[in-house]
């Protein structure tokens, strides 16, 4: 009886032999836009990281490193639920000439730092950790950001929208902030929140395609 | 009676008086895209022009030029039937080693080029020709865009699902084939095929504004 089904194989080995699936570490729409517009949609899962906590024991780190300890906090507090998937984390920091921006929350704010920030270069470093059931891969993207010279009339239209209020730098590349960013240096999905390129090569390292993930 | 309204003006005015809509001479769904992602549900028309006719008239031209002439000809194909209104022309070419990439059309010749070109840097040039009742704009952008060492498994995978077929170069950057872009230098929806700084430059330079044609 070649063909037959084994009897006595335990269990388990179903599990075992299970394919690895994505869980994203994370409840940005952003991050999940990414990855459901690449072909994937993912698991999601909500990590609990005290993360200012995390971030005042980094007080002399560098950015890249500060991101990348803040996406691998993300992805661990996830990774022990899925063991047998890839967990990804990813944060996002953008600088002005070294300084930290963060969200907006208000249309004036939004005002004024598009007032500031208009005609200049940011830095956006958005760090990923990838954790696999082989083994982890941690990566840092940097990228260079140029802002346009918008108006004074078209800044308080784009604030009015309320589309950048709760965006790190008060701008979406991907929406209608694409109007005012004149172009970028690097990877547009690391702008957007998490790096496709990086994600890739984080399942190259440990023996995946990238395709036998897609499954939309 | 100061706020009374004029009875004798000419009815003409009105017309003179309405505002501009953006006009997208183009049937491109990624131009289209473009505009909408980004607030401006445009009016669309198909620009008839020989574009074989007049490529070849231009065999000595740089390919910038090339672009904007392109551009410049869907342009003024259908800005007689909008006098009132800003219409946008584009097109774009992909050069790999300073030679021209057409669509692939077929899923060999998509997996035949991407062997061929991952690991490399191709330039991507957009031609815009922006018509205005106040005067034109033209201008043609370039970006750079790395090509990924993507895998041979991936390489297939990508062009079984059909996407980069009828892509000049095999490849989208806002879809599946932004895991197989390592990053680019310049403007990210100048590579989808309609670059919105070059277009807002083009409105602030006859004194519109970008937000006056959000309209979605």
């Amino acid at each position: 009886m070649p063909h037959s089904a084994p009897h006595n194989e335990p269990a388990l080995n179903l599990c075992t032999m299970s394919k690895p699936r994505i869980v994203l570490a994370s409840t940005s729409p952003s991050r999940l836009s990414i990855l459901r517009g690449a072909g994937i949609e993912p698991i999601t899962a909500a990590p609990e990281v005290d993360e200012d906590a995390l971030i005042a024991s980094l007080a002399d780190a560098s950015p890249a490193h500060v991101v990348e300890e803040l996406a691998s906090a993300k992805a661990h507090a996830v990774a022990a639920d899925f063991p047998d998937d890839i967990v990804i984390g990813g944060d996002s920091m953008l600088l002005l000439d070294g300084e930290l921006q963060g969200k907006p929350h208000t249309v004036e704010r939004t005002v004024a730092r598009w007032q500031a920030q208009r005609g200049r270069t940011a830095e956006l470093i958005t760090g990923h950790c990838v954790v696999t059931p082989k083994g982890e891969h941690r990566e840092a993207a940097i990228t260079a950001l140029d802002f346009a010279q918008a108006s004074d009339a078209d800044i308080e239209a784009y604030a009015l929208t309320g589309e950048p209020l709760e965006c790190a730098g008060a701008f979406t590349l991907e929406a209608m902030g694409g109007w005012f960013i004149d172009g970028i240096s690097g990877d547009p999905s690391s702008v957007i929140g998490l790096s496709l390129p990086v994600v890739r090569r984080a399942l190259y390292t440990y023996g995946y395609s990238v395709s036998q993930f897609w499954n939309r």
